[in-house]
């Protein structure tokens, strides 16, 4: 049977028009915090290659977070599993735990999904590249199969100018040795990382190598192997949503990663990517209607990884 | 293609046996510390019916905290969904978080698959329940086909005699007015719960129903709905493992759940349920061995649920 | 110059009823929330044996934690510095950490003023003891030279039902190998001590050996050697009011112990002990107007041990 | 009777010379690495202007922390009691919890004598001083009667240029709002302040005042009012050793504050100031040398504030 997509993705879309959003734009950051809280965009791809739209699936938005995925995977494949000797792949429990859990555990961050461990990702990029912001963009146009893919000067610049949190992660992991570059030029590549810019489209084709075995049906690009797709997708699953990673599998049941643009990536290996956006967080920083729409998707295909 | 699981689970017990195990028997339940540490049992069920065994698979063993899927299960059969206004499906992090977390979230436990979430879903079940403990047995015996399935007296006692930090638990949530009925009471069916004995077969046999939408193939019951069945899932992979709950996603990427008696039950939903049995553990508290045996299954046959 | 302590305790009360008292009467232990709220008492008493009063002074009321001074004394006595090897002389910080903390430290509690520390300090006196609740009590009614001190069995009966964190702390420690005894014997000597009830003046007389180099005025005897006054005063400094330790000291700056039914004792060494009664609390569940009265006094005397 | 300071000092470190010292010098900050371990000075300095030296009491050194009760005090004379909207007056407890504190009390620092404290009294004094290095220093050499203290450019640099731990503090302050000016401006008043060179005699003059309450008896000047210099002491001995703060009291019994350099300053209200200094810390963080000569005073005076 042929499932129907686009009959799901209009279905659920039309009754959220319907619904209150009781969610609310990140104010932390000055320059997301002018973003339009009505966009709602979805984009689902199949490993086949068939696509299916709703809304403002074409409009550019800040990936943040979503991001830290792509970092991962590119420093899988320029220093393998070393990596892991700089950080773990468990869940990061409540949001209260994040500088505790670091400081408890000696600068080594849980995992790489969280703010800690795409700073320590980031430094060891940039150790093993020429030109790390150069390369990364790279990277990620080449795994997208979009050359126009770029960094938002105007969100790197407002990160940078209120990331207290972040340079205080990235101090306390450089005093436990676990940062070998300047604390600023490891900042400084990773708030460009945080302010990529795409389409739910852009962003959807871009996750689609995790759906089909580490390839890429539209580029034909093998990006990583069958076995570390499958890896990436476990640490998606298991720490893609911060401290509401259980209620994701639970409700949605998809590896995942969202981010406090309002954009979320998930995929159901095998089958398709997809890509939500709508800038109004839920309290735990992820986007309210991204979930919904993720859920209905889930739920109403009767299909999860689970 | 036919996957040849016999094949691969004589290999890598093959192998095991010639390598060093590093593990050690838990020793602070007295009764268990007695057992066979050399003890070695594999069984793999598939959703179609064929079975593999390997070692000591007909062999009794105490399944411990693999039954606290079973009490999830009852007590959502018994009264559904309002059970998540008792504990979360987060999960825990750290296990030195264990009394810290449940503190701090003033005595609602983050899963039902730790200690304390356990024992408020026993809580939950005796109130529901006109023989609690016999109730439970019963469930148990229905969904596994095997109607000898039974508590052992020997573990319950050494289990109760000792179990201080499970009085801790139960008495900060009667604290926080997150348990209903007496302490005691309460502990009596949890440490009946965990007294649970079965051997590999019996066990893979039970968990067969979470790998078929719901339905055990060999009963023909319908235990519960396919989406209750992906979302019980979703929090054993999230929060079977304590804090290896990411590693084991990484290495094995099933759901899955261990015991401190050596046990794992895991499934790969659509294919198989696996038991395995080794009773000497890991520094995280899981069969050294088991994870070891699931591991090469989902490696070798190139498929786990990510 | 005589300090007029006469005056200065009437001006503070009398200035105090005319002032809203934001406190709120402990609900925890049911059969405290029955008290009067109303009630204020004030005892001063030198090293000189001069005595001065205002209110409800020779009202008995249940001194609560009050009497961990008491057990802590008396265990000093019986076992000496030995002590040290089962609890701590450290403050403990927030309250948020009582179990957190004894938790990371493995049972073993930071002061024996905290729940946690005096329940270690009971188990060791039921040890060394041969009726422990009865030696108890006659050592509190020798130091006290008052024969008439008494448990208060309505008081011990409400804490045992209502205690359960008292039972996950007791639980705690001896899963840690830190209580000898059972459990339930541990606490029933502990609930007990917190039950004792005193008067103003009784309690005054009581604590006024730590004031007088370890020498009761009143009855003579030498109840400790005067470096154990001294360290007995350094504990109640830095552990006697839980959160709160630092702001009484700043305020106060003497060395002092509260207790949930709304007393405090305070001493300055080589001049007086005091000791005040108001059952309505502050949030950190330290009796308000009782620390209004005690402030007052060292401002105006210009005197504390500061 | 005259007690005999001179005699009780050179009995204790004759003493401490036939003993071993299992203390280590701290090695975190390069430039303090380097000095000679078995340096031992000790200077105590009665209100009334007698001096007892011995050792190596005319030689300078870092006194680091010592430092932040200066800071403290300046900083309450030039901006009040408006002071306590910035930081606390609570012991920090444990060391593993300085950030975990910080960030649970959102950047509220417990107290002025741990570094986040001391961080944030540098922020208020900065936005309060026109010349906040210079206006410091002055103030410094003004209390203490001794115009060439100064500041050290080696121990400034070495600490600026390695202290991540502090930049992670500052960053966290800022985050949540408690930083007024740049965490590099801040921290750069912090750094130099930390590297504040005295000798034992002038330390025990520049702490005299809190003896005395608050009027430095050599320059006859009033720095504080009496409650104020009360104040301070309370917060130096409930504050003033970290975690080691109740062992301090228990043993020594006096108000104190130790560095990292080896230094402690205490007084004894009404009677006199003490400074010593020996380089080897225990592993607390405090002289280990420097404790025993305290505590030797104290036992042998049969005299603490207790």
């Amino acid at each position: 049977m042929q499932t129907n997509y686009q009959q799901i993705i209009d279905d659920i879309t039309s009754e959220l028009e319907t619904l209150d959003n009781p969610g609310r734009v990140a104010s932390y950051i000055p320059e997301l915090a002018g973003v339009d809280a009505n966009k709602l965009g979805v984009h689902l791809m199949t490993v086949g290659g068939n696509r299916y739209s709703w809304g403002n699936s074409e409009e550019k938005f800040s990936i943040q977070s979503v991001s830290k995925v792509l970092s991962l995977t590119f420093a899988l494949q320029v220093m393998g599993e070393n990596l892991w000797t700089r950080v773990g792949v468990e869940p990061s429990g409540t949001a209260f735990n994040s500088l505790v859990q670091l400081e408890y555990e000696q600068g080594f961050p849980r995992n790489p999904l969280i703010n800690a461990g795409a700073i320590v990702v980031c430094d060891a990029l940039i150790t093993q590249l020429a030109n790390p912001k150069k390369d990364i963009l790279n990277f990620v146009r080449e795994i997208s199969g979009h050359k126009k893919i770029d960094y938002c000067p105007r969100v790197f610049e407002s990160e940078k100018r209120t990331g207290f949190k972040n340079y205080s992660l990235a101090n306390l992991c450089k005093g436990f040795g676990n940062l070998n570059n300047d604390v600023d030029t490891v900042l400084d590549v990773y708030f460009h990382l945080c302010s990529i810019e795409m389409t739910c489209s852009e962003l959807a084709q871009t996750f689609l190598f995790l759906a089909n075995e580490g390839k890429c049906p539209v580029t034909e690009k093998q990006v990583v192997s069958s076995q570390r797709a499958r890896r990436i997708n476990s640490i998606m699953q298991m720490c893609g949503f911060y401290d509401e990673a259980g209620e994701f599998a639970f409700r949605v049941g998809l590896p995942g990663k969202s981010g406090v643009g309002g954009g979320i990536a998930a995929v159901h290996p095998g089958k398709y990517s997809i890509a939500v956006w709508s800038p109004k967080l839920n309290e735990k920083g992820n986007s309210y209607q991204g979930i919904k729409v993720l859920e209905a998707v889930t739920t109403r295909t009767q299909s999860s990884i689970f």
